[in-house]
């Protein structure tokens, strides 16, 4: 029962969108920061997302629904703001404005907060994961935009799942509902205990991504076959549930059944009047057993039970993430992190029983906090997420941010955080928020690539049909003043795109035929194709016509962002962030071209 | 007794130092901006302002002391960094790293976070007053850092207040505390309800930004002695005290002395065991009265006696702002629109009685942010403030923004938010988010200055002597190849500053003297006189040295922004936000000076 869902969604991502896999919330992160991502936002994704995540989670994989949920948003959005849709071949028209990598770079942020929002009942929780994880270019009226989406998002899903259950007080925030604790105080003496979590967390989170990237290394290596991606999910499907019923069946933890907080308790292999407590925790939804850690009384535990459990769900989470299926981290992690943090006060209170500030509830907040601080290393929405999704006190604030701190800063001195882990394997031109360490003290040309493919104002076709077939580089400057042959030292005056080119060609915008087309030339001609222009090669060109002109002046970008070579590669680094630009000329100090600069050039080679 | 206070603080904010006047935070702003803010964060500011504010407060004038506390944390955090102070000739030289612009703004924007997180309690809400009123140029890092100043400001507020008040138990978060909500609920059927509020509160919070405006450029035209303003100072006091008690006289209002939650209720003309509603609302500080018009039991209030109060104190509210006094805009803005929140739902409530969700806390609250919302504009950061300060549910967020974000909308139909009033009224150069809309559609070479004074690599220092004197430029670029006397055409290869320029010439780095000093030039000769560097008056030049030449090889800025004449201004306003830079040198195709951009060119010259 558990391999048969699995299997399908495991096909299903691997067959049909592998960019479905995992959480999405790295891929949507690289996608707003200015790169790339192909198909991320189309429709077949979302569909492979929705019913990978349904089919993961009834398969009972360790994984959380809530990272796809962010993934959805940011589709969700993109499609809403294009108006178009490729899957379906249909084109409303009314937002031809937006088709624009900007514009729709700020919808995908909006969707993005609008899946958080949904996902914890945090609406500013989704504004400042979007502001810190996401947002390299923002303005106060995206922020306010982000905010609207959120608020909205939180309150649409407050008011269906409201209705849904028939009740009109909208007290149904978030589909991950960690419950509001009532009254939480803390003394003095407890922050030491929560600093040393706090490192705890970070230790342990640091261990956690290290041997999922080893996991993921080995799979990288050996599971190459689509088929055998399906197989392993399968495999740690089952894994999973056999690891369960051994442990059910071994552990004899049988206890009252309580009144409150848990509805529907597992009885399994105990007398009437009982409940399984490790059945309980392998049984309901990652979710409520959070809930159920956060919440239950001190007493409905035992040690060894809670130790075995953390243990076991800590490898399994660290196994499946990075399986073929459609699955986010935050869940496990939550889990993992609460389970610890329980055990803390459990083991505590062994030695203390007279202690009765070692409430367990808030114990297993910290400890969440703390291993959340050790893998996804996002302080401030993370602070914001838990304490919206919680409604714990403002003084209580003070407590999680510094465990959170803590677990950032110990875990940043072993590792990236889960997410640029996921991103640096994959080789993403992301742009930090600072220039890697070893360029900082470069400069311009230090880091460019020369010599640089140029065209002149009025160049022949043919000429550049063939370089756009053998390069691949997107962005072309145009020169003037070229001496001789030298096209890559002319002067420059402009920029055109490869997209621009392909356009261009297609509509045979020539300077001999200019009389045809004159007319008919405008923006919407060079938009209406965004985001897929067709290649080069599908690209039909008569070599009759290899000797006609192209003239730029009609088409290129005259406002191009240069630098000169002496310029540091921190402040290159701040233009590209700023403006959002995917290249910048170099030029000398009588603006002739020298090399150029891509996002590429700030990676770290060395890594 | 009103009076005698108030003409203290008065006098010295208007003999000692005027900067202090107001709250502040809009001249906060313009410092983060990257604004020269002359003496905004000296600690004669800081005193004039502690002082100020606790005379004004004591003298009742209606205005709060929670923006004050935002400028006291600015300029607190700006002293920390620079470990010197002029007012007391003392220089720790530990922080010699932080003297420069940049390093100094980021201590300023986590003090004012901190200042906000102290004066509301609200560490998240401070970062984000921070982030959207404040910061221009900020990264993640910032972000955190500033996250964990505001954290460690409310907490340690929380902790001296916890042990003043003799309990450990860490209640005292916020000096302005607007007391917890328990249960806080609403039906779909109030949303239009709010709605209708959010528009009340634009319209009214624009009528009040209007008519202080009215009120302030008469000050501006007719109040122009010192004394003068003093004087007036008095007069608003004594017309406040006034007014206070010909309404305690006129308007009887006696009620049964209740348990809870006011703890000293005033008696006055009132039998034993009863209390003077009226008299209460005027004795208390208004942080106490905001507090029980949000959590008073429905029937505390009569209509008429509300009413009364709400007018008198909207109006005196107008007046104060804009006094010589150091007072803030906070709590008067906070107090009305709970004022009249409350109104709207004591009147609904006389019409349908059986109406049971008309809590006027809850209308007082939402009351409260659809004014803010119209007099301040701060979406967010005010939301999460309200949000912190008052504990509601997660759920009753939606409501709030929607408020709030309806009041701003209404309210920048009519005119700018009263920060950005005073601001424009200044003439402050204060880059907003976007280039002014007459701009958008420009180009460089339409708002650039020329003819711009350049020097030449190698210089006379005479003929630089008198170019300082001539011009009070900040910025002058350096060229090569002069054409004859035409150094404004030169092709440009750095830029120098006139800071730097009056360093050289104190210290006579010529270089005829070269051997002299080579050896004892470091970035410390430059820095250890920030910020406040001589006037080139003060700085004796020898004429026998006026044919000396000055060599920039050494000293100029050769990473110098350039941008040409066709680029747009939106593109040239981005680069000047990101790189947070004051002026760019307009160059031809060639890299030759055609102009320079200051952040002057790009306010809107027609308003």
């Amino acid at each position: 029962m558990s391999i048969a869902p699995v299997i399908i969604g495991s096909a299903l991502v691997a067959f049909v969108e592998p960019v479905a896999t995992g959480s999405g919330i790295a891929e949507v992160k690289c996608y707003l920061n200015g790169v790339k991502m192909p198909r991320l936002v189309r429709i077949k994704t979302l569909f492979v997302k929705s019913v990978g995540v349904v089919t993961s989670v009834v398969g009972g994989l360790a994984g959380g629904k809530e990272g796809p949920m962010i993934h959805s948003g940011a589709v969700i959005a993109s499609g809403i703001s294009q108006g178009k849709s490729t899957t379906f071949s249909r084109d409303l028209k009314y937002f031809r404005y937006f088709r624009d990598d900007h514009e729709k770079r700020d919808f995908v942020l909006g969707g993005a907060a609008a899946g958080v929002s949904a996902a914890f009942g945090a609406p500013i929780g989704g504004l400042l994961f979007s502001l810190e994880e996401a947002a390299s270019f923002w303005n106060q009226k995206l922020i306010w935009r982000t905010l609207i989406a959120s608020t909205i998002s939180a309150f649409t899903l407050n008011l269906v799942l409201s209705a849904y259950n028939g009740q009109y007080n909208f007290t149904y925030y978030g589909l991950f509902n960690l419950g509001k604790f009532e009254q939480i105080t803390f003394e003095y003496f407890e922050l030491p205990i929560f600093m040393l979590m706090g490192i705890t967390g970070g230790l342990v989170g640091a261990l956690w991504i290290s041997i999922n990237t080893k996991i993921n290394n080995f799979r990288r290596r050996f599971i190459k076959l689509k088929i055998g991606k399906v197989m392993e999910a399968a495999l740690v499907a089952a894994l999973g549930v056999t690891v369960a019923a051994i442990m059910i069946y071994t552990i004899n933890d049988c206890r009252a059944t309580p009144v409150d907080p848990i509805k529907h308790s597992v009885k399994m292999f105990c007398e009437d009047n009982e409940y399984n407590a490790v059945a309980e925790l392998w049984f309901q939804t990652p979710e409520k057993t959070v809930r159920s850690l956060l919440h239950d009384k001190p007493d409905s535990h035992r040690i060894l039970t809670l130790a075995v459990f953390t243990s076991v769900y800590f490898l399994l989470s660290c196994i499946t993430f990075g399986l073929s299926v459609s699955l986010g981290i935050f869940i496990p992690t939550v889990l993992v992190g609460a389970a610890w943090g329980r055990l803390v006060a459990m083991f505590l209170y062994s030695f203390f029983p007279e202690a009765n500030f070692l409430n367990p509830g808030k114990y297993a907040l910290i400890g969440a906090a703390a291993h959340m601080g050790g893998v996804l290393r996002m302080t401030i929405s993370l602070t914001v997420i838990l304490i919206e999704a919680t409604g714990v006190d403002t003084t209580f604030t003070f407590p999680l941010i510094l465990t959170i701190i803590i677990a950032k800063w110990i875990g940043d001195y072993f590792n990236h955080g889960i997410y640029d882990t996921q991103i640096k394997k994959n080789h993403v031109p992301l742009l930090h928020w600072d220039p890697p360490k070893n360029h900082q003290r470069k400069c311009a040309s230090e880091i460019m690539n020369s010599p640089v493919i140029c065209f002149k104002m009025r160049e022949n076709a043919g000429y550049i049909y063939e370089k756009l077939k053998e390069s691949k580089h997107n962005g072309f400057p145009i020169v003037q003043d070229v001496v001789g042959d030298k096209r890559g030292h002319g002067r420059i005056c402009g920029m055109i795109l490869r997209s621009q080119l392909i356009v261009m060609f297609m509509n045979k915008y020539f300077e001999e035929n200019r009389k045809y087309w004159e007319n008919e030339v405008t923006i919407h001609k060079f938009r209406d194709m965004y985001p897929r222009y067709p290649s080069i090669e599908t690209v039909k060109f008569n070599p009759d016509k290899a000797n006609w002109t192209i003239n730029f002046d009609l088409f290129m970008n005259p406002s191009i962002t240069t630098c000169n070579e002496l310029d540091s590669v921190s402040k290159i680094f701040g233009i590209f962030r700023a403006l959002g630009i995917r290249h910048m000329v170099v030029v000398d100090k009588k603006n002739r071209v020298k090399g150029i600069i891509t996002r590429k050039d700030f990676l770290n080679k060395s890594i």
